[in-house]
């Protein structure tokens, strides 16, 4: 065994320990532990900036991407709005306990299915260092120990966050364990983390780019919360609102372009394209994103030629593909064939068409008219989110508290015994 | 690519074409076609029966075991059982389209969580050919296609049944595709399943041995829903009704020794053993049981020598492991080192000490004066089970129709787009 498995092998037995302690704790220290969270981060601020100012440091020296240093940088107000999530995330009921149903079948017996934690969230994150305490809180707001393995250009940052996690824990009363940094230094604890740490981790979610991702889901050997790419549809249907659908599309694309909900498709009935396309158009490019289009399109207003490649792309940028499209079928085919199952839009008056689209679109999130970027945690009121799953089992959607629970079924019999 | 892989690939791309069409069909016409079903297996009985029979003559031929013969007969009083099953299943409520929550965030957005079909169900299953008939009902009436793959020796039966499944597919106009058998000569069209038939399997089932199940487990690329092993326990506190403790554990042993749900060993607090263990130990050994205890029991009542192998062991067979404990602490220590968390009981009149229990016991099923032979998809009012899952994430205990779904959040809006 090497050192490093040693010690993965040692924080995924602390991680099942305090997860045990967790769940026969007093659910009142989970949300107590949480308040002092936010507030032990708040306490600490000076040092966390400071430990992430020195990680900033060392990304610019080694020459990284702006884009990868902005994710990666603290300031006091997005401190500030990490703590504020996480006095939300304390805020929320406390899942764990729930009766989810209760029934009594004609044995008698009165069954309930009550909600528990999970036991041992695995979070592999690349740059941005708040993850570690979204996902921290709520990981405990649903009972569960975590391992946190953030990627080596924020290990500052993130040891610096953890402390502070971990001090709360400890100050009420629960465990310190149930909150844990990975080591960075060696991409061979991701791997670990993957093969489960001999079955210490019940559930792995991963946060960052496509490439991470698809190794995790490549490799990973316990469940995976997640989703590859959000290649997510605006459909503008010919009974659509004009002033909604010129304002849908431009959010749904342009309000962030790099989040996963973000619309990389807008597909449009040829009935209306003339009318509604050019203005579209035009509030987009106000706006500096470039428009790639099928011949149909190009012909209604000038932009770049859309290849088959186009339709399968999650830009994460200032660009949109668009296609027109005869009708709803057409649509839907569009979207069953190109789509990731993350988050697709209809936008129409028509409620039977739209009814069509929410029932037959088999994404994760189906929306009717309102924008993709919805696609989030907190605008669903869960308080925050660890991820969005496309996967079809246990977690779809958005990943909050509730989603990191499992259940189980309470029987409570007067001594019934099972004929024949 | 072999013949049999281009068999499987073909197989799999009609089980998910028809599981899409399926999620379109009207709703009706799956209660229609269980109707059908059940109505099928009555008509042709005497061609099953007949299939059955050669599957018996062959497997007496190759001197299989009797209990294993013993499940693989059918007989005009089983299958009527079977075609029963399938009729309580058609009367479940239809699962698929169930608004399971419903909300609006401060974003004014209509949010439904609602249920939808899993998708394509691959089924593992050993000598027990009614199982295609359980299963392939169960899938349906949760709008899922199935593939089932049963054991070489039952493959006849298996295909008389499936025949009649699938002309009850299409009497109800829809795709006979949603129930396929998979060929059983080869034993690679496992391995081929458990890979997932390039992403057209969305979750495997296997029903049958330790051996099987550990296969399935170790080598799926796919969410399982399954359990290795009922190691399930009954604990007989201080507090207990006696009479209750005694026909609990009667039950919980007898009732049939072969099903997962059944008590492999018996725990007893110390301060009341000598005054209940020998009645329940002589109720037991009137019924054929062998008992295997700890030194204390033995120095109670005469049994066996259990060893630490006798505290993991699934006996599946007339043997009872007995140790006595102190108190709840050491039970549920000793169910948390030997047990498998499946099922688990608790006998007492004192509610404070069951509350424990049952809070406490991380187990699918925790019981409160009941044998744990309840542990089972009719019992719990599901109609029937397609198997028992003991893993933390979906499905986790008996697994029904409503656990053979998934859901999707359907979003409803005004024109809403996302601020900032």
């Amino acid at each position: 065994m090497t050192f490093l498995e040693a010690q993965m092998r040692d924080i995924g037995q602390r991680a099942r320990a305090a997860a045990t302690a967790l769940a026969l704790a007093d659910p009142a220290q989970r949300t107590t532990a949480l308040r002092a969270m936010a507030q032990h981060l708040r306490a600490t601020s000076a040092a966390i900036l400071a430990a992430n100012a020195a990680d900033v440091a060392r990304a610019k020296e080694k020459a990284l991407a702006e884009s990868f240093i902005d994710r990666l940088a603290l300031t006091q107000q997005r401190l500030e709005a990490v703590a504020a999530g996480v006095e939300t995330i304390a805020a929320l009921p406390d899942p764990v306990g729930a009766v989810m149903a209760e029934w009594t079948p004609p044995n008698g017996l009165t069954i309930q299915r009550v909600r528990t934690p999970i036991g041992v969230i695995g979070m592999i994150f690349e740059s941005r260092p708040n993850v570690a305490a979204d996902a921290g809180a709520l990981a405990l707001r649903a009972g569960n120990a975590i391992i946190l393995r953030g990627g080596s250009d924020s290990a500052d940052s993130v040891a610096a966050i953890v402390a502070a996690l971990r001090v709360a824990l400890l100050s009420a009363g629960l465990s310190e364990d149930a909150i844990q940094a990975a080591p960075t230094a060696d991409r061979a604890a991701v791997g670990m983390m993957l093969a489960g740490l001999d079955g210490a981790v019940d559930v792995i979610v991963p946060r960052g780019g496509k490439t991470l991702v698809a190794r995790v889901q490549e490799e990973a050997r316990v469940p995976v919360f997640a989703h590859l790419e959000g290649v997510c549809h605006t459909y503008i249907h010919t009974g659509a609102d004009r002033a909604k659908a010129v304002a849908i599309t431009v959010n749904a694309k342009m309000r962030r372009v790099s989040v996963c909900g973000a619309t990389e498709t807008l597909l449009i009935d040829r009935a209306i394209a003339a009318a509604v396309l050019p203005e579209i158009v035009a509030a987009l490019k106000a706006q500096g994103c470039t428009l790639r289009g099928d011949d149909e399109a190009r012909g209604i207003v000038a932009m770049e030629t859309a290849t088959d490649e186009d339709w399968r792309t999650e830009y994460l940028a200032p660009i949109l593909a668009v296609r027109v499209v005869s009708d709803l079928e057409e649509a839907m085919a569009h979207i069953a064939t190109y789509g990731s199952q993350h988050t697709d839009c209809i936008v129409t008056e028509d409620e039977t068409t739209a009814g069509r689209f929410l029932r037959e679109v088999d994404s994760a999130i189906v929306l009717h008219n309102a924008s993709t970027q919805f696609a989030d945690g907190g605008e669903f009121g869960f308080g925050g989110e660890i991820g969005i799953a496309t996967g079809r089992l246990h977690a779809r959607g958005p990943v909050g508290a509730e989603q990191l629970t499992t259940f189980k079924y309470v029987v409570r019999g007067s001594g019934q015994i099972r004929p024949g």
